[in-house]
């Protein structure tokens, strides 16, 4: 059951309101504990969901929103590539569980990336199987959109990289 | 699916321990929230599990494991009463999944309650179903003991306290 972790959840965003003046130093925060939640959760995920080795960054896309969300937050993002390039993905969500509780942000809270954690796990889970991504908030029905639009840029492989270093 | 759950619960617990040096104050903290937690959480439990009223402090504590812990955790404590007047009881968790990615407790934090939010929980759900509880852990396998067991016991109800206040 979801609820639990719902309101969990919002605890944990109650708290480091507190401890942080500044909406963008809470919203490193949740995007950082984040990121130490999803480099341990792709174990359980790959153990859990028997999927084969994704080989394009639209399978990986579609895989985190049909897959790894449905099995963690009971819902499923919509996908959509919004680059030429193809390393440029959106996942829509028409409805957003970690946000049940939530009725509005607080004035003085305008900037707060409320769930901003799944942000990390995302960038965090993705790294762990070799692939680099920025994953930011474009859209947040709490902020007004009409949907919440999280944005998935994959960048280039790490291998890549360090070759080009080396 | 349990484990983000989980590892978001152990990084609410790691903030805490970060703002507040006493192993008391996080417990403390943890105890409050839950609580904040129990009073909105009984509603979405009430209409899920479409329980009947309870006639007895065994039918509740029964029902706080059998359907309640199920629910939430996915697990089913065991439940024993603890005292002659019958409103003391245990519950005894032979697997505690909201510790299932802790190793163990750091030396400098022996006093810890790693688990204290459902204490809280458990006493904020209590009353708002006017059931005054001290809920508390008695036992922790986090801490070298045999099993978890959380101590709930009754209280004098609210409306029998009130009618002798005045």
């Amino acid at each position: 059951s979801r609820e639990l972790f719902v309101l969990t959840y919002g605890a944990l965003v109650a708290q480091l309101c507190k401890d942080y003046e500044k909406d963008e130093d809470v919203n490193t925060c949740l995007d950082r504990m984040g990121y130490g939640i999803g480099i341990r959760l792709i174990d359980d995920f790959l153990a859990r969901s028997a999927v084969k080795k994704c080989r394009s960054y639209s399978e990986t896309a579609d895989m985190i929103a049909q897959v790894a969300f449905k099995m963690y937050l009971g819902v499923t993002p919509s996908v959509s590539c919004s680059s030429a390039a193809g390393n440029e993905f959106s996942l829509i969500l028409d409805k957003n569980p970690l946000v049940d509780f939530v009725e509005e942000l607080p004035a003085e809270r305008a900037s707060l990336c409320y769930c901003n954690l799944l942000c990390g796990v995302i960038r965090g889970a993705l790294e762990m199987v070799h692939l680099a991504a920025e994953v930011t908030f474009l859209q947040d029905r709490l902020k007004g959109d009409a949907v919440t639009e999280i944005g998935i840029t994959f960048l280039r492989k790490t291998e890549d990289r360090k070759h080009k270093r080396n």
